[in-house]
């Protein structure tokens, strides 16, 4: 009972980590299918931009690293302009294909880091919440936050299909 | 020990529960600050409409019923226009308010038979996967399915957003 119990844990864990590496490569599948300048344009009208998406997803997994205790982020400069600015704040972007490089770096080395947790770290403490808050809401652990970054692309997914070219 | 992984798979369906129970609540809200005629538009330009993707929320969710053994769907007329049809097809739709309710209706029920499920439950299979195919599958489960769908809601969460009029 105690073997099967503990393989229901990592059963749990290994579906959610199936979930999102297969949204990480759905969406490098399409951003590998849109054009520069076709990222360069607005989701909708007025909306964020494919490119504006690409560096936010990036700044967003990069800052899984210190949140999860693997340690400094890779590409800190992602921050201000696509996590704590909106797109169009007047910060210049780095070309579409550069934002393209640190989110696949960001995502592999995520991976990695991924594979290497056992049941017990998923389930401890991120590191936004102290250990007091943690004994009274256990589900603020690591795992907690895979589900929400999985979500977190999942959502922006939806949006950077929508530059798709009709028929494709 | 034994308890504590227990716990552990409860608080790791809980986290997931929690996530469904958020992700419907903030659709809810999104879909009830908009008027029907822009909920008539296109999310972007030549893509699908809000009222479409509504029922089609409704539509994907009401099968969960079948395929979770929950029952019967509540709304099997959806299922034509919203998930085997893509928008523009010539079926003619319900009022958008209609299928609003339909979705607030199914995901009312779901969320009682969800709350009602206890954690071998949510590990064992769902309709679509054989006994045999189940043995090698494990994770061709009923949570599979529930995080597979709270994954469909935010991508289209996503798309509805951009609905939103600029500033709101």
């Amino acid at each position: 009972m105690k073997t099967e119990t503990l393989s229901d844990n990592k059963l749990m864990i290994s579906m959610l980590l199936k979930a999102w590496t297969a949204h990480v490569s759905k969406v490098n599948e399409l951003l590998e299918s849109l054009s520069d300048e076709t990222l360069a344009k607005p989701v909708a009208p007025g909306k964020n931009t494919g490119t504006y998406l690409v560096g936010h997803l990036a700044a967003v997994h990069d800052a899984l690293f210190p949140l999860l205790n693997f340690g400094e982020r890779l590409y800190p400069q992602l921050e201000k302009p696509f996590v704590k600015s909106p797109d169009n704040s007047g910060h210049e972007f780095p070309p579409v294909a550069e934002l393209k490089r640190c989110l696949n770096d960001i995502n592999h080395v995520l991976s990695e880091k991924f594979s290497q947790l056992e049941p017990e770290e998923w389930l401890s403490r991120h590191t936004a919440v102290s250990e007091e808050d943690f004994a009274k809401e256990p589900h603020r652990n690591k795992l907690n936050v895979l589900i929400s970054r999985t979500n977190h692309l999942s959502y922006h997914w939806g949006q950077l299909v929508l530059l798709k070219p009709k028929g494709d």
